[in-house]
């Protein structure tokens, strides 16, 4: 496989927003994203879709390349987000995953008992693994041509736990908080083995041409305060440390769906900036985090299916609570559904870039 | 069908510390019941649920009755809750709901749009459509003969709202909250429709026998603090001043589940009590609520996987973060769970006897 270009061939990016305010500052108008930005409500989307499958999509740079790009023509979003999926750790840890229309990623083989860790890919190799990530990387960085930046991303290790032990989605995910009350050496060692696999993952990611990452734990929110602390926390913090020691210049986010009590632990670690789910009220986070990090979010994704006019003024709603000062990237609280309008996602960016320009102006 | 015997005429209760602390009052051992303490861990209700379908024992009061008692002559519980479903209420509306094995409730003709809630019977006869919950309260009642009370329970508006758009069971429930954004006022009507019915029920319950009520909103940490108040609140505040008027003695608990921003207006409503799951934390939850409600909860369902020894630590490290003030009913976080083992269950409550009483002998 071709090694990535060097960074210094890349072209000069024209719009740095997110940049500069998930680094804390204060940007000209507020950048503005969308999780799963990139996805089935895009019929440029679907058209992709409907030739090939999902996992043929995210394993094909070319393919992973055009829909990255969707939302960038389509939309006036301030970053792009490389199309691909979390579970692309556990398949390289040699964990098979489907999708399975209408009920989303399954495990053929989950890790029912702690000794099918045994299982797992010793150290896989990370280019015979995961190299169709980083040649869908460094395609859509010189695709994208220096428009906006391209965040690269990864699953936070109890998120990839709850689904590698669960075998897929669930209410409950009791199989894998079972192991955290049961078998708490063996999940450590599993999640350890995670963050190291993810630590070295997303410094690859940034060498390929990532220019931002994400950390998703998307099931932070059933553990609670003290599970987190011990089952979460220490993984995503490692993460964070590795990265930044590898790439200080490069933002990193962390993502804690659901898990209000896991801000003020995260704003003490590695990470840039705090992803908050739409639960999450942006000025009592902002009162936990104080400037420790920046803030991202938050919309609620199902606000998207209001009338234009009603979502501008919550857009004005969310710019003002998330404040004046700076340090904050716009963004949904949770992914964009499937059957959102593209209208509607569109009216969310303008009036993020419209009113924030205007808040700035008057301040 | 058969009239509940009037109240005077039912046994005197021997065990009355729910009642006491859900009130506020210190008691002499902190009182102890599981969300789910009926169900499938147990395998005595296995056996009844390998001759009858779930809604056929809910159906049938003599069977509702019989897996009610089950877990009160396994452990030492303080409280029956009967056995019941929440989707009762769908179905005294008109709508049909099947229990598909291992997917959950399922509504064969959901209400996908808002003009679909004409097909909603008006005013159900209470009597003709849930009379054999009143019946199986009456004869749990009797069977108890005083030995503890009686839980009687409801679904909340929006957590039936949001099974009613959906379907079923969801991640996202979008379509339901779908309504919220683009039909707000079909939800309100909705809403306002299904609080009346619930209040009027709880009434019900409680004439039939219930000598506590709690209201499940299980699905009220989708919503955030801003929809939850529009959405949430003024029907659960609605239903808990209609009952407490009815029966200002019925102690009444609510349930707000993920619902962290929901603490501090739930304690302003006429309930006496409010159940925290468990990624709340009780020292926090008591700060927000000061002397305004009783709290119940909070152990994490998924704790009781761990060795005896290690759940006895962990319902007094519970204990200690409710403190010794009274005004607690300790309970799980949310219900048991189907692999939970029955010897874990009974650890748990003696558990929270024994080091109930020493905390508060050490006081």
């Amino acid at each position: 496989m071709p090694k990535s270009k060097p960074r210094n061939s890349k072209p000069k990016l024209q719009n740095d927003l997110i940049l500069r305010a998930a680094r804390g500052e204060k940007t000209e108008t507020t950048p503005v994203w969308m999780m799963r930005q990139a996805g089935r409500y895009l019929p440029e989307y679907q058209a992709v879709r409907d030739e090939h499958s999902f996992f043929e999509v995210v394993g094909t740079p070319e393919l992973a390349c055009k829909v990255t790009l969707q939302p960038v023509e389509r939309l006036a979003v301030d970053a792009a987000i490389i199309f691909s999926d979390i579970l692309v750790i556990p398949q390289a840890l040699g964990l098979e995953v489907q999708m399975v229309p209408g009920k989303g990623p399954q495990f053929p083989a989950p890790l029912t008992e702690p000794e099918e860790i045994e299982r797992l890919t010793r150290d896989p190799d990370l280019d015979a693994t995961l190299g169709h990530v980083f040649e869908a990387l460094a395609l859509t960085r010189r695709r994208l041509d220096g428009r906006v930046p391209l965040v690269g991303f990864a699953g936070a290790p109890w998120t990839l736990m709850a689904y590698m032990v669960e075998g897929g989605g669930s209410k409950s995910f009791r199989q894998a908080r079972r192991w955290l009350w049961a078998h708490p050496e063996d999940a450590h060692a599993l999640l350890g083995t995670l963050a190291d696999l993810i630590a070295a993952y997303l410094v690859r990611q940034a060498e390929a041409g990532a220019q931002v990452v994400q950390v998703f734990d998307s099931h932070a929110g059933l553990l609670g305060e003290k599970t987190f602390e011990t089952f979460a926390l220490p993984y995503l913090a490692r993460i964070a440390e590795r990265f930044k020691a590898a790439h200080p210049g490069v933002p990193a986010i962390v993502f804690a769906k659901g898990a209000p009590y896991a801000l003020d632990a995260l704003a003490d670690t590695d990470y840039d900036a705090i992803s908050l789910d739409w639960t999450m009220d942006p000025q009592a986070a902002r009162n936990v985090v104080g400037g420790r990090v920046a803030l991202q979010g938050n919309l609620d994704p199902c606000a998207l299916y209001a009338p234009p006019e009603k979502i501008r003024r919550r857009v004005g709603a969310m710019l003002e609570a998330f404040g004046d000062e700076g340090g904050h990237v716009a963004n949904l609280g949770h992914g964009m559904l499937p059957d959102h309008d593209p209208r509607h996602a569109a009216a969310f960016v303008d009036a993020v870039h419209a009113l924030s320009g205007r808040v700035r102006a008057e301040a």
